[in-house]
């Protein structure tokens, strides 16, 4: 079943510079299910009576069955997963996807929930026949307290528009990914994203005030509240953050937005090693403090390869690793100052080795499109495999020279990029094609190197249907228990986001 | 049975303000039982054979037996519930916690974990005679990472403690709260307590890198990790967060703590009325941005009558109401001037009447210690009734005129203050003495007002036994039930702090 991609490409291919897609002669990726060797567990089978109740609860045209139509939402955007739903279903309020969950759970028909399809674990495709929820169409803005920040909306706003909409109102929202502009806020609490700026507004379990989500069985949890402090009782909507859909489904969202920032100024810095990256992370905490909002390392490889397929112009010269540095502050007079002797300081440490500054607006974009532009940028070139991991500082870049001297030149590219500030290292292997051998130098060794240092196997993309036999690696077996136990709990009949996060026992 | 409170004096009174307590010829407090008319649950009965067993695995002065002994753990701090325990048990690792919770949990003993028994809603203090397991001999730091600020350690740390250890290397916890010097981390992370601060460094879901908890049935949830990201299955530590000792028994903790500022400046300001407090806010927001560590306020009662009863002195003349407003950063001269300019326009508009800034350590503390004081002020004058809300901003302070008229000259006072920056308003009423007639004046109704405007009933001092009851106000049945579910799943036999947080059905 060879298909062109461009249907795909459709779905996916915005204005971001992270969703360009492999050359459309390609073919379609492998069936997950054969890839990873899953059974398909005795869930029910989608017939026209459920079909029909899907018709008399959401528009006909809300209700997708023909095969192209289904096609897109079944493939994950790093074009690795794919699944074989047959049903996708838009529902545009709670209460609608409250009655699909309850008819699903009675029926035992199994259930992908599906945000902007951006995450690379792909736990937001299906495997088998799992009934897609695609909450695209629940993208309305519910309330904004331009006062206290908070900003309540539906789970499938896409996360740039949130941004665009706080921002008329003098906020910003406190998570930037590269994939704003297709990524959903609902598919973001659930996988907990982090993105370049957790360093200065911190992670989502801290900026969300509130969730709304519906359980397996269709009953709705009202934990929406928009406040900053509320202790009443067990803290529920954590439980929804980073659960990968697996234990109930987000549907609305309260979220904490900061004040827009009045200076932005960014930096882009040559570094001569690793080691030096470090110091200057640590120089740039004490002296630019409160300010600093962005604090990213590449290699040389990285910017490299990025430069090269995406066509775009390294504002610097050739170095061994780079800095991409941001503060966000409210007095532009005072930043510049702090910045510019903390820089001055550097260079002559030798510390920095070259760099550039601008708080121009149009060049702050064209950097940061460089380290947008990085986990995409290997697509061009063949199959992209992607690892996401957290290291403590001290070991963070160890694991790409060691991947490189174990893969040789199986490898087209082995790169690093990650956040210093939260010690989340990405690493991209691109090889000419999809090949076991070279996975099985990777895997389970990567994870094992992890797991040595006690960091984490899944930094911020969660575990979806890569990672659950890999998941021990970063958990230990009564933390496991008590996973399985709630999901049990939760969704006794197993029907959310089957074969995803938990591993069989 | 009437006691002097000297001997709980002695646990309480290290040297914090907020300790102070009544007049030492005052009768000991009621039983919990018959003031909240609740039954004891059929609880196993701790008998000699049990208490061999604690004392086989704790050394036999870590267990307490004698009733002198045990009375100050019995009461809480406010005085205002007692239990009527037997036995408090000292353990000083997991390993031990984990033995006598899985005894009690066969042996259906029921258990009341307490921390540094600081809060204001009875959860650290036992109903009936639940074995009291206090965790202060579980002081140990295990590990700081200075270069990422992940410092590990044992949940009976003292926060003031922790406190001055990391700021010999540099950071600061990132919450303060007035019980600083008794509460302990452990306790603060059960309640999750949120503080002076929680407006620059956020809440403990964002904060708490990692959590090592003990389970109803003994079995030890090592998610002890200080990774700031790591999604890698279900966010187990939140549950732990906030639920108040009744899911499991919180042992150690992973935190992230925030490079310490070199400059802080505090001002103390008088102003007209509390709609000129937002507007003040509002502007300093956007001012001072990143700089802006603390925005507190209080009404003229509160100030005055913790000047007169701690004899302490105002540093400006008599104002309706008072903002108190810190700032951290890493530039003196920067923050001087950034302040400075926010000011002299503010005094300008009249939006600031009067006011004090300073950056002498000694002076800050000085003003620090009125608003640390209000708390424990009324005390000095009668019983105290304290109620902890988080109300929207715009109708934050309505509650404290409504009370006032509502309970008339039956209060010898009736104040409010809190943290304007997350919407948590503390408002105090001093009665002559315990009154059942004006409480029912004040209960639910104070419950029944927030709710209207959905607030929360409890901001930051959790449920506790005083309101169970009260918690529909605040959360709703789907909610509620989850709750019990959740409760049922990791405490079957619910022998972890029982009668507190949840209501009966």
């Amino acid at each position: 079943m060879k298909k062109s991609l461009r249907s795909i490409a459709r779905l996916h291919c915005k204005n971001n510079i992270v969703l360009q897609i492999r050359n459309a002669s390609q073919v379609l990726p492998q069936f997950s299910s054969l890839k990873y060797k899953i059974e398909r567990k005795n869930f029910g089978v989608v017939d026209s009576s459920d079909v029909g109740f899907f018709k008399s609860i959401l528009d006909e045209q809300r209700v997708l069955t023909d095969e192209n139509d289904i096609l897109p939402y079944n493939i994950d955007w790093l074009k690795s997963c794919r699944g074989q739903s047959k049903l996708v279903l838009k529902p545009k309020t709670t209460k609608e996807v409250s009655k699909i969950l309850k008819h699903c759970n009675e029926r035992r028909l199994a259930v992908c929930p599906q945000g902007g399809n951006t995450g690379i674990a792909g736990g937001s495709v299906p495997v088998f026949d799992e009934i897609i929820l695609n909450l695209a169409l629940m993208n309305k803005v519910i309330n904004l307290d331009d006062v206290s920040g908070s900003l309540v909306c539906e789970a499938g706003c896409v996360l740039e528009n949130l941004d665009n909409y706080v921002r008329d109102r003098g906020l910003i929202m406190p998570l930037d990914l590269g994939a704003k502009g297709i990524c959903q806020i609902g598919g973001n609490v659930s996988t907990n994203a982090g993105g370049l700026r957790l360093l200065r507004y911190g992670n989502l379990h801290g900026s969300i005030l509130g969730i709304e989500a519906v359980k397996a069985d269709g009953t709705v949890i009202d934990c929406l509240k928009s406040l900053k402090k509320d202790n009443t009782g067990y803290h529920l909507k954590h439980l929804f953050i980073g659960s990968e859909g697996t234990l109930g489904l987000v549907t609305k969202v309260a979220i904490h937005c900061h004040v827009q920032p009045n200076a932005i100024n960014l930096g882009f810095f040559g570094i001569k090693n690793f080691g030096n990256i470090l110091t200057l992370y640590q120089r740039a905490k004490s002296n630019l403090g409160e300010i600093l909002s962005v604090f990213e390392m590449a290699d040389f490889d990285s910017i490299n390869s990025t430069i090269r397929n995406l066509n775009l112009r390294n504002p610097i010269a050739d170095y061994p690793f780079y800095v991409l540095m941001e503060t966000h502050g409210s007095n532009e007079a005072h930043d510049h100052e702090k910045l510019m002797k903390f820089l001055s300081n550097e260079v002559e440490t030798g510390l920095i080795l070259d760099g550039t500054v601008t708080s121009e607006p149009a060049k702050i974009q064209s950097i940061f499109k460089i380290r947008e532009g990085i986990a995409s940028a290997g697509f061009q070139e063949g199959y992209v495999l992607i690892y996401d991991v957290t290291m403590p500082l001290k070991n963070y870049y160890d694991l790409v020279p060691m991947l490189k001297k174990r893969i040789g030149d199986k490898a087209l590219q082995v790169y690093g990029f990650g956040h210093i500030g939260d010690g989340n290292l990405h690493i991209t292997i691109v090889v000419p094609e999809y090949n076991k051998e070279v996975i099985s130098l990777i895997e389970p060794y990567v994870f094992e190197e992890v797991s040595k240092v006690n960091g984490s196997i899944s930094a911020e993309h969660g575990i979806g249907i890569r990672k659950p036999q890999y998941i021990h690696y970063s958990k230990d077996q009564s933390a496991l228990q008590l996973m399985r136990d709630l999901k049990k709990l939760m969704d006794p009949n197993g029907i959310l986001n089957p074969y995803k996060v938990l591993p069989d026992l």
